[in-house]
């Protein structure tokens, strides 16, 4: 699948502890359905980006991944060159009436999913302002959908480059094979 | 929406504290997305169950909660009634060669989806395993997208009775109106 833009994940509000299995499943998500990387705002996780990273080593593919970034300094960086910011929150429009402008346009795409709280700025700072249902209920199942929608299914022709591992689709098993040994 | 089917998500391998969020986001995203409920094996989490019912009670709907369930017994009795089980994994076959089919049948659902392992017995009980992509993210994120094909994207129809509060979507802020006052 080639692509004419770049599509990054911004975590915002990761507490370590408290968040790191979900913000774990953020940066899985958006690595399996084909964003380019994650960056988690807050403090330091080690923890969720060797989580991630080891998920990498095995199972392929090219996925950037910092923690303790500065949210507020990654949004103006991001426009400054050009980016557009889409920020994932039930009180956002309409999917939609959203998605077909965003995938048309060739800007790269920085997606903000919160944790519990957004602070407001970041719905003033956000190009758009996206409702994956106007209900409460996942970051992670609003990005899925989000990404999904914004490749249009085409996450399963995604190639993950020198994968130790790949899976043999089943119907009634687990079938794994290995592509190559480690560190070769 | 009118439907020819229920649906029902069983959360597989729940430990209460370790994944507490990750399997109310489950519940959340179920609800969110059009299933009626969500039953979750192995012991009790009333806090779980307490966070789901927490936001039914304020943005309505009508939606099933149960934890501490026997998975194999829910499976057996969920057969002999005539419904049918898909199973959510990596390991499955591709989501666009079983949706039509899945959808297309009236029967009852009930969508298994896993903590970090599932019992190989689940493999052999589901009438069908799914993969949303072949490789590691997130139980809630292929919920997601899986619900959003089945229902083919008309979440947004949904209607959530009985609720406290109603988005107004925004382009750029949380406007929020009471519908009712509680305990009405």
């Amino acid at each position: 699948m080639t692509r004419k833009y770049r599509v990054i994940v911004l975590r915002l509000g990761h507490r370590p502890q408290r968040d790191s299995r979900v913000t774990t499943h953020v940066g899985l998500t958006a690595r399996a359905l084909g964003a380019n990387g994650i960056l988690i705002a807050g403090p330091v996780d080690k923890g969720v980006e060797e989580s991630i990273r080891r998920v990498i080593e095995k199972w392929g593919g090219v996925f950037e991944i910092a923690s303790g970034v500065n949210w507020i300094n990654v949004i103006n960086e991001w426009k400054k060159r050009g980016g557009e910011i889409i920020h994932l929150t039930m009180y956002g429009v309409h999917l939609n009436l959203a998605i077909n402008k965003i995938r048309c346009s060739s800007k790269d795409k920085l997606i903000i999913v919160g944790a519990e709280k957004v602070p407001g700025k970041a719905f003033h700072l956000a190009d758009y302002n996206v409702a994956i249902g106007s209900q409460p209920h996942s970051e992670v199942a609003a990005l899925a959908i989000f990404l999904d929608r914004l490749f249009q299914g085409k996450w399963e022709e995604l190639n993950f480059k020198n994968a130790v591992f790949r899976v043999i689709p089943s119907k009634s098993g687990k079938k794994v094979f290995r592509v190559r040994n480690r560190h070769l």
